[in-house]
């Protein structure tokens, strides 16, 4: 029997707040801290290792967390949760986006169907077109081949499928799959649209048009904005258009698009990158097999997720070390670090998977909560990160837990030798060079040389950013979070906190305002 | 006579922790809040307003920042520091990046020359260079144009003209003024150089290598990768490159490069934008008119920022302002955020500009401070954000305090009527929307759609993004954070933090290492 408790009210949480804190630059120090660097290592998955040897834990204090795990029932409401449960309590949805990727536990119905088979008729539907497409059965109305596609979304429809599209681009074009280039307008500045529609050829292109609801206010103004362009080029947007969105959405069953791709409700827009929502744009641009590649390497990692011993589950421990630094450490922010160029974008659609899902501050019942609930999310990549905000991060008066991410290998084999090392190799110098200087500092008689160390991190290592790799570290920070909302017993797949935005923004464009926003409204000449 | 103090120690802060704080909810509110919003503005140049009414400030706590910055002398010392005095005392150096688009007071005489002399000098080769380029008169070896510009340089050589290029490339599009596309390379991840060259043409390429030092390895790095791509090709090196360095770097009459232009140690990298190190690369992308517009908006706020009164001081008033809320109301975190999507990479900028120059926990003595310094600086274009972490802003346990931009025309000015409004006027309708929102709250029974509101924000509003507002922007920003090091009586111009990390680095490469640092090492192959 599942019992949905606050933190606080959790014994193992008190014996947690109670515990002695580990002191981070004796425990990395010499011999031991080799040994609990070789220790304190997960597998993830596809070759992936989550190392948390920088972390501010110890033996004792994982016993704790362990203890937690077990007392917030972290496995019972994963297992409840990927058998169909009704874990979304507030908008009343189940929470399957797990399925869209691999059957987890019991098939789950609903609304009359098997929704694994559900998820995976569509991906075999994008597979078709992307297929028909790539091999010119499906063309423009010219007969020639789509050479671009572009995707019309925001929000989830925006970064998850860009940050993977950016992170495997390179990679594909090595490998010889890269088999359209995509684009993404996603933003209502019309300056978003009319600077994406100006660099491509609009007669070779194929839009995605992509809302759950099919009444996104921006994707609907975006594609007004891109049918407009199509007919000024005399090209029939039907033509040129694919929808993927709810089967009851305006969108479904419309003769505006050449084919139209379901997701449904269960599916949160921020853990949409499997469905459809990224299936369609990446099948196109890198074809089916490499999104199947992707999808597997992220059912590996919802597998091992399903461990109920945590530190032989990556995404438990993570998420619960985090827990840790959050509410008894106190760090308010945590930078998400990946070295490596093709993840750029990485960094933003974990900044939403998190700070969207577990920034609230009352829990699933609709009460107050007394703690801290998720932290705040940003990040770059290495080395650039070095030569930017690192300074803050190595001697500001704030400590912020770092997540680094690291690759053996690069994505497209070329480099030289410079002063008797590769770029990669001093890539990973970096790397690993920083995960010693946060955690162990450095002692100076010159206070503005020394560097009082004690800033922890963890470090997911790879050989190569693959799809597998990349789908395999997507699952992991998705059910990372879903932990976290757990102990924190938030619900962490709705989002009220967007609402009223929506709701001001309308009266302002209906000029029914008056006093602070009217003066605002007045002052940007709406 | 010019008095280094902590800032609590003096009297003016302990009057500010003592002050009643204000309720913003109630100070937004009704006809009152119509008129604060409507008084708190201040002009900071080029047609641009600061507007502070969602601020967490009355008159009386104005008032006390005013007293404070008169104790904390935040004009004399800006004076001090564009009159040319050593304020970067770490580094025992001057710090004159305001020079080189203006001279604000005395002339400053360093390394025997007239220092604005020296760098409008370095600017007027940089703009013969360029027109003789845009000319067809420097070409490639085959007599043909160059069409594309490629910055190769990292943080400070990287973030700002990459973000400063992103923020015109529309604009001088439409404006006919885009004379080549300019591409960067920062990253020492081989998949950076390689992913760039990949999608140019090398044979029309020109690289500008930027490194102060001239000692940057991931800057030499990535030149070694170039040179090998060019020689490759067939091509000459030498003929396709020009070198921004200082004049003592190995760099400087270099027959390696075409070209070298000069700036020296008084500019730091993360204030080098209006230097050579954003000004080659603009200039060659816009045309050096453009750029000399950028420099002219910069200029104008710098002048602004002279004002001793902080009600007319832009830059003054929202450090001070910032002040405020890091220390007093202790926010740890500042959302930059620009409704605008040409600006996407300004608060990538914004975060190195801010977080290295005040992530410091020691006074300009070297001393530890006892109080919260420079804040972690994240921040997306909206609308995008509202769709993405907008949620935790909301409605999270954490209070981060936000700084909207918003401009009344596009760049682009190609838009489309839906529901009755432009593309445009709906971005303006949220930034409106969401100040009120975050400042105003909504009650609701239901706790899960409840907003406490009270979360401060400001906005900048233009008329639209040129380079005159865009030079305008970003030297409000460098003046705000060099005010804040004011105050925090520390250093804002040196980032010791930044080489432990490369002197592990160095370890690592030179496989001298042990303990810990050697298992991450073998951990990641190198």
């Amino acid at each position: 029997m599942i019992a949905w408790k606050n933190m606080d009210t959790l014994a193992a949480y008190e014996e947690l707040c109670a515990a002695q804190r580990v002191n981070l630059v004796e425990a990395m120090s010499g011999e031991a801290g080799a040994q609990r660097v070789k220790s304190y290592t997960v597998p993830m998955g596809e070759g992936l290792d989550f190392n948390y040897g920088a972390r501010p834990v110890d033996d004792k204090i994982l016993e704790i967390l362990e203890k937690l795990a077990a007392e917030a029932q972290l496995s019972e409401k994963y297992e409840a949760l990927y058998n169909g449960e009704v874990i979304n309590t507030g908008e009343k949805r189940r929470v399957l986006h797990h399925l869209t990727r691999g059957q987890l536990g019991e098939t789950v119905m609903a609304d009359g169907v098997d929704k694994r088979a559900f998820y995976v008729e569509q991906q075999e539907k994008i597979a078709d077109l992307a297929k028909k497409v790539h091999a010119g059965e499906i063309t423009n109305v010219a007969g020639e081949k789509f050479t671009t596609v572009v995707q019309i979304g925001i929000g989830g429809s925006d970064l998850g499928p860009r940050a993977i599209y950016l992170a495997l681009e390179n990679w594909a074009k090595v490998n010889g799959t890269l088999k359209m280039k995509a684009e993404f307008i996603s933003n209502v500045d019309p300056d978003d649209a009319a600077g994406v529609l100006n660099k491509i050829d609009v007669a070779h292109s194929l839009f995605i048009l992509v809302s759950k609801s099919g009444t996104t206010l921006e994707t609907l103004t975006n594609e007004s904005f891109v049918k407009d362009a199509l007919e000024k080029a005399g090209l029939d947007p039907a033509k040129h258009m694919v929808a993927v969105t709810s089967e009851t959405s305006p969108l479904a069953k419309n003769s505006g698009y050449l084919a139209a791709f379901f997701m449904d409700d269960y599916i949160g827009g921020r853990y949409s990158s499997t469905s459809g929502v990224g299936g369609a744009v990446l099948s196109l641009a890198f074809g089916p097999e490499v999104f199947a590649q992707f999808l597997d390497g992220a059912a590996e990692a919802d597998a091992l997720a399903k461990n109920p011993d945590m530190k032989h589950n990556a995404a438990m421990l993570d998420a619960l070390i985090g827990v840790y630094e959050r509410n008894v450490l106190g760090y308010p922010t945590t930078a998400v670090l990946p070295y490596s160029q093709a993840m750029s974008r990485f960094p933003a659609h974990l900044q939403q998977l998190d700070m969207e899902s577990n920034g609230k501050s009352v829990n699933r019942f609709g009460e107050a909560v007394n703690y801290a609930t998720g932290p705040i999310i940003f990040g770059e990549p290495g080395t650039n990160g070095q030569h930017s905000f690192y300074q803050l991060l190595h001697q500001g008066t704030n400590i912020v837990p770092l997540q680094f991410m690291g690759f053996r290998n690069s994505q497209m084999g070329s480099d030289v030798v410079i002063q008797g090392s590769t770029s990669q190799q001093k890539l990973c110098a970096n790397v690993a060079a920083q995960i010693i200087a946060f955690a162990c500092g450095k002692e100076d008689e010159d206070r503005n040389k020394y560097f009082a160390g004690g800033r922890p991190s963890s470090i997911i290592i790879g050989d190569k950013l693959t799809p597998k790799a990349l789908g395999a570290i997507l699952a992991h920070f998705e059910n990372k979070v879903m932990f976290q909302g757990f102990v924190w017993n938030v619900n962490s797949f709705d989002q009220e906190g967007v609402q009223l935005g929506k709701v001001l923004a309308k009266r302002v464009l209906a000029h029914d305002t008056d006093g602070a926003l009217k003066v605002y409204s007045d002052l940007l000449n709406i």
